[in-house]
């Protein structure tokens, strides 16, 4: 979901200008996760408002991850796998973002997880080179700002690189 | 986790019987889940006790699984994977129950799911042949009263059993 489905590193760099009054930028994060991009003094602020009750639920959806999602379940079996379970209070908030913004994924086919080893499944879009190495299919990695430098996956910049993908 | 790890069950029955005065047992539920051994004007009040804030977190844990667990976790790579997506008030009780009552199941292992086909594992230990149908690889049914008489699996009828099948 996070950086893949919803735009999790907007939502942290808009709070973080916000209280320190500065304006970084995803150009600014290249190579790096936003919490190596800002010094560790600041560290505690941006846990604070990943664990807040209204960070996952107010996160904007990725551009044509709605449409290209409702194309790819037309051929594919589609599952919704997300890393919930390193921040325990962003549960209900993402099952509602899902419900709202994704209301054609039926909750048996969304998944809680940690390690994303656990999944089978064919192929994992996944921004995160961790858990695309511990995944047994075929891993695609989806860009971010921190992933930039990474290899050895195919990798897709948008989903209409997704698209293009699946979808011919 | 329900029926297998936790006493759903048994929290079904006490809710029940205080709310009607009636003394259900388990030995009435013989082939049937709770909802087919009451009558339909009364599983809004099961619904409601299912969906309310507490159910979950209040579940006896069953005889033995907590040792056993521990046991298997120094042999096997152990999973806890569970149908959480069918009721969505039960993530945070089901998170807050698994850490007070097996902390050394770390959070990377917890799967909320729906449907089971999802998950990549030799053995899945499960008291609902729907979901052991649905997995990919060796399923054991754990055996619950409604399920005493579905056959095709081999079965379990207490943690000491998956002992005995898991550790000799």
């Amino acid at each position: 979901m996070d950086e893949v489905m919803a735009d999790a590193v907007a939502e942290h760099l808009s709070r973080y200008n916000l209280e320190f009054g500065e304006a970084l930028t995803k150009a600014d994060l290249t190579g790096k996760w936003v919490w190596d991009a800002v010094s560790p003094d600041r560290h505690a602020m941006l846990e604070r408002e990943l664990r807040s009750a209204d960070f996952f639920e107010v996160l904007n959806v990725m551009p044509d991850a709605q449409r290209v999602m409702q194309r790819l379940q037309t051929n594919y079996e589609v599952y919704i796998a997300t890393a919930a379970m390193e921040v325990p209070t962003s549960f209900e908030q993402k099952y509602r973002w899902l419900g709202k913004h994704f209301p054609f994924i039926p909750p048996s086919h969304i998944v809680f997880c940690g390690d994303k080893s656990i999944l089978l499944a064919d192929y994992l879009i996944d921004d995160n080179p961790r858990q695309l190495k511990l995944f047994k299919g075929e891993g695609i990695l989806y860009s971010s700002p921190h992933n930039v430098d990474v290899t050895g996956y195919k990798r897709v910049k948008d989903w209409l690189d997704v698209e293009k993908l699946f979808l011919g």
